[in-house]
């Protein structure tokens, strides 16, 4: 699902990396294709490269506040309409459109919608690996893997199909309820999976890379 | 919500105590209202009086087993359509009433149809605990409490509102999706305030215990 290769068509900003710094990876799309680091690889990998990034691992932050060569864009992704505690990643997947309904399936799973330009609201889920860790801590009885090709179209007759089913078809019903004829854009670990169970569903990796892009872009004017 | 009093119009099997050993409590019923116990404190104060019960706790078995006045009636529990690994508890429940929407809410939600007095289908969430848990286990910032009047009529814009509305409005999309003029009741510790956010859904602590009435009457004709 990468892109080819990109051209240098979109200006300065594609010279230097992007990294979108999550709860559990370190994301760095490095102009052709974008890797999937743990924090430490990709300091010890990047850590003398040009980097500009947005992160939402706080724990982190005075670390990375020592790489002269990297740069904290945060202040520059600027939403329309975003509530002040909303993180960066998220104000950042919400530029790379105008209209839209926003899910980044990641460690947590956030689901945001966009129209005409401005950010109107949108809600948190746990990722899957969480919802999988709140089930079994439960019970060893509810500790099961996901059936990733649980059928939404019947009720489940197993365990293992219940909390499936459960964990799935919940995230559907919310995300379909609101959906109101809007297009429907997913991103992050999970993404791919999770876009399978809608009927029409874009899933792309690049799009708080190229969120991060048009705000650079529109700071650079 | 305790019912008042209760005649012994129910037959001989008013006259023992019945208990529900869920994942967190046991839950006791002494004829006239419920009482939620710690297991320790269950078995201190009942060792010594006649008891039937279910119990999902399987960590409790062998000590349970030692208590020579308590009968296990899990396998009284009789429901049609039910599925191999359907806890007993979810079974009782379904029992209470030969149609409807059935939603347990405790450590975790079960969700449970009934159509005829045959069991149809159903599904497995985490309770509200274990969701609030995946969230503050994903990150700090995440680490929160559940709005609980929070409004599902509007898409929420801080975090805490976020997530008390991902766990909130999931959970109703999905039953609204399955409720096809069914009616819905709830129990659990957290069942009044779940039913809180239907427009018409009953409350009921006695459901999984009039589930269990319903089957020792069965088993004594």
């Amino acid at each position: 699902m990468y892109p080819s290769k990109m051209t240098n068509a979109h200006g300065v900003e594609n010279s230097v990396l992007l990294a979108d710094i999550g709860n559990t990876y370190f994301h760095i799309y490095n102009g052709s294709e974008i890797e999937h680091l743990s924090y430490e690889e990709a300091i010890r990998k990047y850590s003398k490269e040009a980097l500009c990034y947005i992160s939402v691992k706080q724990q982190l932050d005075s670390t990375i506040a020592n790489i002269s060569l990297w740069k904290n864009i945060s202040k520059e992704i600027q939403l329309q309409g975003a509530y002040e505690t909303m993180g960066v990643d998220r104000r950042a997947l919400c530029l790379s459109h105008d209209d839209g309904i926003f899910v980044d399936a990641g460690s947590a799973i956030t689901v945001d919608i966009m129209q005409n330009g401005e950010y109107i609201g949108g809600f948190i889920l746990p990722g899957l690996k969480a919802m999988l860790q709140a089930y079994s801590s439960i019970s060893p009885v509810l500790d099961t893997e996901l059936n990733e090709t649980i059928s939404l179209a019947q009720l489940p007759a197993t365990t293992k199909d219940g909390i499936s089913y459960g964990i799935i078809a919940s995230i559907k019903a919310l995300i379909d309820k609101h959906s109101d004829g809007k297009k429907l854009y997913f991103t992050g670990g999970d993404g791919k999976l999770l876009s399978s169970f809608f009927e029409e569903a874009t899933y792309d990796e690049m799009l708080v890379f190229n969120g991060m892009r048009k705000a650079l872009k529109a700071t650079s004017r």
